[in-house]
């Protein structure tokens, strides 16, 4: 009997879910699609801690009874299990190490500060009624803008993706980190030129996976993908 | 002409720079050492984002011309070259996948808690002269216990060592990020008991290469590594 595809547990609210989803897209992997709406608390329950993902998060995946969550973690194992083109995680490893290096950069620097922006402007109001403060959302604007700054001027300042001349994993990771912010109403286009062309190469290197992970962004933010990009 | 020693760029009062110094005193792995002492401001200078890392932090390492910044994406590299034991890191796909989820989890959780708790107790009052009000040693406190009860309930649930029973690489990067809070005057043994003898286990198993990397975190709390564990 042939082993099952791998169970993919995402919700497409999630930007490292998004990422993952567009990377076994693109890498032609056949997964069985297990939605977590988060919004219903899915992930919060005691079945989804035993069955699932102790840490009760997504994304997460179970290959043939081995739970594994992680989505760097999740990439690294189907990339050693072959299921991941080399174009998209090397497998050398000096070339390797150059993704890895983002892939760990990213975490709390750019990951944690466009969710804490977009956690400050757009969910925290929708779940408490709040209103966050000018200054508050401006603190959180200028450490994201730190972050957007090492993009535009260190790792997009030679080549036209992050790590090289050809898109890789890193590229999907910061794009599903960046475009979270639209919801919040933050056009990153305006003050970086280069995060913008780079954004569309992406998108265009990614479809039609990269429009159908975003849907839900592009729905919430009241943008289409032309509109904005 | 055999290849130079790996230089290795760090600063014995960063959490990562201390878990990659013990890895590779206890992987026996010759390196040059470079100090770089943070509190004088030497990674900041235009020198040093040209010639040691753009990034502008540590650690990082040369290795003969290759310039590579981030902990965990350095101690792959190293791995992949062979210098690092497999009892460490290991090799097989699977176990190493279990070791990376760990480290995956553990940057934007583990870290970044305990990293605020530190930096809001100790260090903020230190640079400002200001004094943090009761409510934010609180709120940093909650988030970094947050952590810390996963660490104690989930990650040591079953199993003397983070991800299984033997000392990994995984342990030392987090014994490393807890005992960092014991500056702020923290005590995570009150309240954590499997985590207090899993820390003995780990310095047991690290030293005499865990006292000397805690030199100045056992300097600054005021207590010998006896007292405290």
């Amino acid at each position: 009997m042939s082993p099952s595809p791998i169970k993919y547990y995402y919700d497409l609210m999630s930007q490292p879910s998004r990422a993952l989803f567009i990377i076994f897209r693109l890498s032609g992997m056949p997964f069985e699609d297990c939605v977590v709406a988060l919004r219903n608390g899915e992930h919060l329950t005691d079945d989804f801690k035993r069955d699932i993902n102790r840490f009760q998060r997504v994304p997460c995946i179970n290959d043939n009874g081995n739970k594994l969550a992680e989505s760097v973690a999740i990439l690294r194992y189907l990339s050693a299990k072959g299921k991941i083109p080399e174009h998209l995680y090397p497998k050398y490893f000096v070339d390797q190490s150059r993704v890895d290096e983002f892939l760990e950069w990213h975490h709390i620097s750019l990951r944690l500060t466009c969710a804490m922006y977009f956690r400050t402007v757009w969910l925290d109001p929708l779940l408490t009624g709040r209103t966050p403060t000018e200054a508050k959302i401006e603190m959180m604007r200028m450490h994201m803008e730190r972050n957007l700054d090492v993009v535009e001027e260190v790792w997009l300042e030679s080549s036209d993706f992050l790590t090289g001349s050809t898109l890789c994993v890193a590229d999907i990771f910061a794009a599903c980190e960046i475009e979270q912010t639209r919801m919040a109403d933050y056009d990153v286009r305006i003050k970086y030129p280069k995060i913008r062309a780079w954004l569309k190469r992406v998108r265009q290197s990614c479809n039609p996976h990269y429009d159908v992970a975003h849907k839900f962004v592009y729905q919430i933010s009241g943008t289409g993908p032309q509109a904005k990009l």
